[in-house]
């Protein structure tokens, strides 16, 4: 088994930062402007990226300003059964957010490249937290020929 | 023991992103502005990053236009003896970098602040080769309180 992990850190409060991974209005600002479902607890919210596909995400656990943890239960055959998780916590003026994507099967191709699109959406959340402005898809950083 | 996976592609031939990997002035355009050394295999090139320190990596192989190699000699703790490696290929008009930071002996916080810096530095990078502009220390993309 293999992980994804990312830190980063956003001039914001940790309650403001629960709510971009907590609603579908907040995620669809900084992941996917395609985001629609349940968001509660149980829930499944469904992320599409046009042709691309997307994935449908159990919310596992959401506890306010702390964790958040998704299982991926539909999308490519590597995503199904990993699990993403964001852990909060205030450092001074910050939010930090520890994120892991865990469980992927084996380090594939395309799991470099979803490592590094994370890091891009993870930046796009910073600043959709710290300006307004984040960059969902369609707008999203391309980071190669995968986009 | 983890890794870090990332996947960047440059609209760019792999002999210009090779010459990036394996000069000491191509390090200094998209790592780090303060890179010295002996860039050649069995060599060892010192990046630093102001009162952060830095980092010392031997070149272990240096495959033109393919693979390089290096092994962190002298840095922090969790670097030392981890491997780092781009494995460059071409798929049409791109140049696709595999990178992998290979051998961490935890998944550290560190570690998860590592894996979003280098996604960071490998988009400097293919800034770097597509418009002749990277984004090297110290005018680095800041993406937490740990810089």
């Amino acid at each position: 088994m293999s992980d994804i992990l990312h830190r980063i850190g956003a001039m914001a409060f940790p309650e403001d930062v629960y709510a971009t991974l907590t609603t579908t209005d907040g995620l669809a600002r900084w992941w996917t402007a395609d985001t629609k479902g349940d968001s509660d607890p149980g829930g499944v919210v469904a992320f599409r990226f046009g042709e691309a596909g997307g994935f449908d995400m159990k919310v596992l656990e959401a506890r306010p300003s702390e964790l958040v943890r998704w299982e991926v239960v539909d999308g490519p055959e590597e995503w199904i059964g990993t699990q993403i998780r964001f852990d909060l916590k205030r450092e001074g003026e910050w939010t930090i957010i520890l994120f892991r994507h865990e469980g992927w099967r084996e380090q594939v191709e395309f799991m470099h490249h979803c490592s590094t699109k994370w890091a891009t959406f993870l930046m796009s959340l910073k600043s959709l937290v710290e300006t307004g402005q984040g960059q969902p898809a369609p707008y999203d950083v391309k980071v190669s020929n995968w986009h």
